[in-house]
């Protein structure tokens, strides 16, 4: 891991990392998150998680496997299909794909929310503005006026008309916890986490281990190509996708990849 | 990587943390790393290596595996045998263990050398101030005024009577490029590194896949039973240990473990 502190870290705009340096998606990654919680858009916590993902990551091959393609697909099927799908945000989440998830639920027509399990006043300001200076019309999250069941009130907080009232939500890097109680919710989950031993993605209707700044794009490229499709192609996209063999998968590419 | 944020992060002093969590050491481990963020001993960028090292800590099981115990005696030997052990402290290592540090110096007559990758005055002099806190009397690398060779001016600085000089170094969590290049000064390189794959063990005399939380008490341990030994007894463990052997049982056991 050390080998990271190889490039220096006085890399003041993303655009000064080497796009042809063969770690150029974590460096940006890691930037990225430094970055956000330079802004108080992230917490400190999120740089600890960011680094145990970059090691999932690399043991991954740092791409995007079939399996994890076929989940990006499905997802988007869903997304497509939902009555109303929210995508939700937290502060790794806004400092890594603010553009990347504003293309998402414009291709899809979800609500952006913004779900924090550190939640402050000045995060949750400082993440609605990140997100609005990256083309953000309308952002959740700041009503708080409902709560996910079986979770403790701070952690529980979300929007009636958002999260609550969803029937398909994306929670990319989401605590084990709340993944949990939100499937409790009977809604259609879609976690994206780069363990797929960890509770989320094991929990999730549609666990998609892999690195969110490959999976987000690729969920709106699949979003842009099905867009035109009936609804029964996409039901038979969601009906041929397996959760169980992706997560396996997913496994195996880290236990005999080419670490 | 989720399932961390379990744990409030509103823990205020690490006696909050229960012993008997499930991941006790790996919470212990980033309330420190965290607490050494907010102190200025330890860079940001030292959180995302210690998060990334936690997920191959996971991998490994959490548990100093025989090959390390090995590896650990051996270093023990070392630094006994040593004329002049230094043992390299960066933020993150002032962070998570300080006085083991200090108790590792002391049980094999070694020197305290401050290092750093980022290195500033303000850090130095928080870094120092912390280990003299701690138990440590004499703290090498404020002087500055010796170079490793093949190494950027800045990254390169050592003191003239400490690491410059030093027959053994250990240097935890050591970026490759200076492992690389103590190395080719004739030292006797110890490293400690969660990731077998990373330069810095691979150019190693004496490579530690271990997390260092363990590693450093473990080594002491081993320090006080072999005080009393002969030259030749240390030399046989010395000669035994199979740098090799201890990467491939490492590797191993990351790649057919408990994930």
């Amino acid at each position: 891991m050390t080998d990271y502190d190889t490039v220096s870290a006085d890399v003041e705009h993303e655009e000064e990392i080497p796009e042809d340096h063969p770690r150029y998606q974590d460096l940006l990654t890691r930037h990225r998150i430094e970055k956000g919680v330079e802004k108080g858009i992230t917490h400190l916590q999120g740089m600890h998680a960011e680094g145990r993902g970059s090691a999932f990551d690399y043991l991954l091959g740092e791409a995007t496997i079939p399996s994890a393609d076929d989940a990006e697909r499905a997802a988007a099927a869903h997304l497509l299909l939902a009555d109303h799908p929210v995508l939700s945000i937290n502060g790794n989440v806004a400092a890594l794909v603010p553009s990347e998830m504003v293309a998402l639920a414009e291709a899809t027509g979800a609500d952006l929310e913004i779900n924090l399990f550190n939640r402050t006043p000045e995060r949750i300001e400082a993440i609605a503005d990140h997100l609005r200076e990256h083309g953000a019309e309308d952002v959740k999250g700041l009503e708080a006026n409902a709560r996910i069941p079986n979770l403790d009130h701070q952690r529980a907080k979300v929007d009636e008309d958002g999260i609550y009232d969803a029937d398909v939500v994306l929670v990319p890097l989401e605590d084990g916890d709340r993944a949990e109680a939100l499937n409790e919710m009977d809604k259609t989950e879609i976690v994206i986490d780069l363990n797929p031993l960890s509770r989320s993605p094991q929990v999730a209707d549609v666990p998609i281990v892999d690195n969110i700044i490959r999976a987000v794009p690729n969920m709106t490229e699949h979003a842009r190509v099905l867009a035109d499709e009936d609804e029964a192609v996409l039901r038979s996209i969601i009906n041929e996708f397996d959760r169980e063999a992706a997560l396996e998968q997913a496994e195996d590419r880290i236990r005999s990849g080419e670490l």
